[in-house]
């Protein structure tokens, strides 16, 4: 699949603004993937697939969490967290997409978990830095990322949890395990 | 046991610091007690045994939790967190004491974890806010333990998470755990 028709693919399931944002993910994603040495056309097509069910309702995204078996604890999470997962399953059900690869970058792009793969990591990290994003620290995180890959994704992860936690939100527990994943990652480096 | 046994039991094992920091806990977790209807003397020799350990040094604590079959993952962890776990067992081995629910108030008063008993709560908090502890925001924990003992104990567990992280230090799991549940009962209340 070449990555016109990937987003050909894509487009019709997302906002405008959705799509806009994915494009630059993918853009941001490739960079990351020649930075550091990963395939670029896998990273460009994971990326855009990443929000695949980014726009779907609430509903159908708790009704795939609970028929396709996915750990049910994450509907008593945020439901933001529900579209990597579910769309991790969806691309592959319904565009046929069975690369294991991508398919684990697009179901932790949200959360991280611990044992990221070099390519979940670069989506993670591209999803969080992408030129759109506009909130406190991600300057800091763009910095780190031309450098670091890894102490780019804890800065985003440690930067997530001290946001949620300021909201009062509960942290999903993979997002935790990233957090100390990664710290232990960097300290070896 | 009554208070003035338990107090000699413990006084060699601690510094005399950690023996006046020991006797303002259990003050405190007696107020506590009473404030949220708990025994107060169980929770009065609880606190009077959280530290046991703490004053042993690294390698007989790590040798313990070797030993003794304890999470092996706590050796990846601060020293700082093995104290309450080998303290638990010590006090046991070495003091004869078995009430279960004094040993879990031992075991988890440093990390916290989810599904923490009243007691476990009573002395977590109590060692978090005892009037020795001078940091910031220990002043609003202490204001609201006197009112709701599972918003005090997020607080606190929050403010530990913030503290580690602000030093790029991991977080112990059930740290995290204690967190997210905490925050479900404050919510449920």
């Amino acid at each position: 699949m070449d990555r016109s028709e990937a987003l050909t693919l894509v487009e019709p399931h997302l906002t405008k603004a959705r799509f806009e944002h994915t494009k630059r993910v993918a853009e941001t994603a490739t960079k990351l993937a020649k930075m550091y040495g990963h395939d670029t056309i896998q990273a460009d097509l994971a990326a855009i697939f990443h929000d695949y069910a980014k726009n779907r309702n609430k509903d159908e995204l708790r009704q795939w969490i609970v028929k396709e078996s996915l750990p049910q604890h994450l509907l008593s999470y945020h439901h933001e967290l529900w579209h990597g997962p579910v769309g991790a399953i969806l691309v592959k059900k319904e565009l046929g997409i069975d690369n294991e690869a991508v398919l684990s970058a697009i179901r932790w792009h949200t959360t991280g978990k611990a044992g990221m793969s070099l390519l979940d990591k670069i989506v993670f990290l591209a999803d969080y830095i992408e030129p759109g994003r506009q909130f406190p620290g991600v300057e800091e995180v763009r910095t780190v990322a031309d450098n670091d890959l890894n102490l780019g994704c804890w800065l985003a992860s440690r930067n997530t949890i001290s946001f949620l936690m300021s909201k009062n939100q509960p942290i999903y527990p993979d997002t935790f395990h990233a957090y100390n994943d990664l710290l232990l990652q960097i300290n070896k480096d």
